[in-house]
């Protein structure tokens, strides 16, 4: 059987899904947070066969760091799964309630978006993380983890699975993708897809963005600027630059632009170099500022995302010419400037067309459970529907209920009646 | 000069407009407003240009009826904008203050989308209402009308365009293209653009779906459903029937599918048929309503959309098989049941999976001036962002602001700090 045909009983089962109660869908997530619990030794035993094969395959040492599921590990999702628990159900919830005229009532009540496809990287966390998200809010779930965590997403599928069918929602609403090739079927199922969340490099969400009509919500290049204004605290900026580039090097977070106001350049730039030097970052950038610190050019392509310990580095006239180049070379993910001077800082933060923007702060605080969400399924730079870091209410849309007593058009479009707009308190 | 180098142009001026005072946009509407006043023999000479050559080209009379602009409509775009300047500035609202942690307060804000193109059919009240939506969301627009309003939307732009000028908003913000030529072009401008919304026919939107990356809101069927419940009013069923086939026939909202109890399709039929009948309405359906009543065969392609007066009509065993029928044959627009049975309502409600989904009232209440939201630059039957008629709220995103005071990540990654969530009332 196709993939295809298990996304259409999907489909068919989503409005049940979506109409279950809160309980129902609490319930469940408590049976996976025992379940997950009972299993912990299957569980680091699948682990275990992916992180022997990813050993006989020679997988990368980042990669396998990420897919090792351990106590810690497990403690954590559990510990999320918690917090998904106690947060507010975020479908029902009424956003506007409007008596249109007489006997004709207007509501717009959030609902679930429906059936949801997530491709995420070799991490077995996430699979936990974005399906119970997705129950949750209600939202039916296909998954496509990494190959490399193969053995662990099997097993942790099938216990969250368990879970929903012995909570009594429907067992087609959670689905797992296992090969590569069901992506590309994925891709063709409009109409049965309502959105598709790719994580992963660059060249991947790119390639899921160009082939497919369903919406896509997501980033594909995280390209973070760091704006040394000419009023910053140098000490403070060069923490929160270290750390915006080491924390976590590999993450779409991680600083990879630093500009530097002109009037500060000759003083800062010589101090920003040395501390760079001692913490293993390399600096790139143009003549300009080779001519005040000894680095090497910029690669080819100019202000890039290096995902690595480099960083670009340019000098700027002011304020404006900052806020130009980010909105122009940034990806519009999470942008800092580091400055005293509160004007400024709300000048570049309104200027800045980014989902994060920032002051006097690490960019590596554009996530989920940072901003207190409990987890995400992804950060989404496009500004249609969620941006930033996507929780629960990302997962939600709307819809407009009318309850009427025979009203027809006509008879507004012909005076007979009119509209008496009066918003009702909820 | 291409469309694109203006494009460019544009998204560098949206910052500024996004950044533009309440006061100023308004004041901008107001200026627009005494203008059109002040201009109404120009347009409705413009107008006649238009008309003139819809004749001279024989264009179809329900065109013409589009494209004329006279006193009337003039006052109804007067009004529209005197509306839209009463409403509150849907920018800079806060939905989430935050504190992280001590000195590290997050705040989401909405702002505008920034560059919206939308591509509207011969009407030359259209141009007026969408420019005006943009101006008070703060979002960059262009505008391309249909080829038969040249005259006219040539003119409604330029007093517009003024008008944002005289208010001091930036000379870029507002942009019109002519030529059909400059849709493709436009369609490339990914980066550039960030939203798209086409109105026209099925065919056209999905054209343009299909052939840019650029997001896209709008729908391209409208197959809108009558459920007639066994627990129906048939008089009020039969009145709101006719209301949403033939107060405005090629609207999108109008029904195109009756779906018919079988408990009461023996006795409502032929009531329906003969009704129906008398207003000029053909209906359509398979083998088991042409037992009941002498109606024509579906249609080849089955349960289609008509913009016609003619309804296809289908017999269900229940509310379930007709949740169903709508949530696979139709286009997630907007739904009615015609109930006495409050229950059948809100489970009717609840399991259609459509924007807009109605009880005892036509679906041609769907509508951004009816909802009242004063106008509306489409209706979307996407699930991601707005849904249903877009007004103001569906034209802005939002974005996460973070005053910090020195955080850096690794902090907290390390034990060394701890968040401590803490909302704060806005």
């Amino acid at each position: 059987m196709s993939i295809r045909d298990d996304v259409k009983k999907m489909k068919m089962a989503a409005p049940y899904l979506a109409a279950s109660s809160i309980d129902i869908r609490n319930k469940a997530l408590e049976i996976a947070m025992s379940k997950l619990k009972e299993s912990a030794e299957k569980i680091f035993e699948a682990n275990r066969q992916d992180l022997e094969a990813a050993a006989t395959n020679g997988v990368a040492p980042a990669v396998v760091k990420r897919l090792r599921f351990d106590e810690h590990k497990l403690n954590d999702v559990i510990e999320g799964i918690k917090m998904l628990i106690k947060l507010p159900d975020p479908i029902g919830k009424v956003s506007l309630h409007r008596e249109l005229d007489e006997g004709l009532e207007l509501t717009r009540v959030s609902c679930p978006i429906g059936v949801i496809g997530v491709i995420f990287e070799a991490r077995p966390d996430a699979l936990v993380q974005i399906s119970t998200l997705c129950i949750k809010s209600g939202n039916c779930a296909i998954l496509k983890g990494g190959k490399e965590t193969t053995f662990s997403n099997r097993i942790l599928f099938e216990i969250i699975h368990n879970s929903i069918i012995e909570a009594g929602l429907p067992v087609d609403c959670m689905l797992q993708a296992e090969s590569h090739s069901e992506i590309d079927e994925l891709l063709s199922c409009h109409g049965y897809v309502d959105l598709l969340i790719p994580r992963g490099s660059n060249a991947f969400v790119k390639y899921i963005m160009d082939n497919t009509s369903i919406p896509v919500m997501g980033h594909a290049d995280g390209i973070c600027h760091i704006y040394v204004d000419d009023e910053a605290d140098f000490e403070l900026a060069t923490k929160i630059i270290i750390d915006a580039k080491t924390q976590y090097t590999a993450a779409c977070n991680a600083v990879e632009t630093l500009l530097v106001n002109r009037k500060v350049a000759g003083e800062y730039l010589p101090k920003l170099y040395e501390t760079m030097k001692n913490n293993g970052i390399k600096l790139r950038g143009d003549k300009e500022v080779q001519s005040i610190i000894a680095i090497e050019d910029l690669t080819e392509g100019g202000y890039i995302e290096y995902l690595d310990l480099v960083a670009s580095v340019k000098i700027v006239d002011d304020i404006d010419e900052a806020i130009e180049h980010i909105n122009r070379f940034g990806s519009h993910h999470t942008d800092s400037i580091i400055t005293e001077n509160k004007k400024n800082a709300d000048y570049f933060m309104q200027m800045v067309d980014s989902a994060g923007v920032y002051c006097n702060c690490s960019t590596r605080f554009a996530d989920g459970f940072r901003y207190g969400f409990g987890a995400e399924v992804g950060i989404s730079t496009g500004k249609i529907h969620a941006r930033g870091p996507v929780g629960l209410e990302g997962l939600v849309t709307y819809k407009y209920k009318l309850y009427g007593t025979g009203q027809i058009v006509g008879d507004y479009a012909e005076g007979r009646s009119h509209f008496n707009f009066r918003d009702i308190e909820y």
